[in-house]
């Protein structure tokens, strides 16, 4: 298993950071600007998002105030094994319950996690997508 | 839109490289061997696999002989911004109908591709969920 830097496997980080996140989007959700830096790519639904300012923006201005997500798989993965910036790669697959909505929806996520000096991680790629069906 | 080696968007290396897998996958399951290299990576409903042999026997071991993929969305990004390796990450989501099965299954996967000299790419990562619910 790959080690990141503070000695951490990339599991253990891409554990830590789902729940970060996803417990951020459910009750704080415009303190998720602080996982992302100006390089940021977010693919929300097919539609390309870049930077800190438009990608926080586009997940405070979502069509709903309250949800609660509930993941049910998470893999990761080093996004290089040779001599690369020691990123991890993030798949989640979960639902969310909507305020007032009877059913939750499906969904899956990819994150590309990208270290920074101080031994934490910024979002580089996030692409979210409902699946239907 | 970011330009990959030999002028191609990353759309255009993305959309190639999803109907060249898929394709393979269903018509030539054992090809797909020509897609890895060395040091990559598959996670396969939560299990980890390493290298072009053990993904290979992965794949064409399978318990069915017939598939056909159907493709619903795909997603990508350059995986750097900065002076990375050129990488591109690829999101899937589709079904699988399997032969002599009534309903097909929700799948999504994510694919991270990383360029050869010769101006193609291999995949470093790959990582796939069928969606349950």
């Amino acid at each position: 298993m790959a080690e990141t830097n503070k000695g951490r496997s990339e599991e253990e980080v891409a554990r830590a950071f789902v729940n970060h996140y996803y417990h951020l989007f459910d009750n704080d959700r415009s303190s998720l600007s602080t996982l992302y830096n100006p390089t940021s790519l977010l693919t929300f639904e097919g539609q390309k998002i870049y930077g800190v300012e438009d990608i926080s923006n586009k997940l405070k201005q979502l069509p709903f105030d309250q949800c609660r997500h509930l993941i049910s798989t998470v893999d990761s993965q080093p996004s290089s094994m040779a001599g690369g910036c020691g990123g991890i790669l993030v798949f989640v697959s979960g639902s969310i319950q909507l305020h007032g909505e009877d059913r939750p929806l499906r969904f899956s996520q990819t994150f590309h996690l990208v270290p920074l000096l101080q031994g934490s991680f910024f979002v580089q790629n996030e692409m979210f997508r409902l699946n239907y069906g």
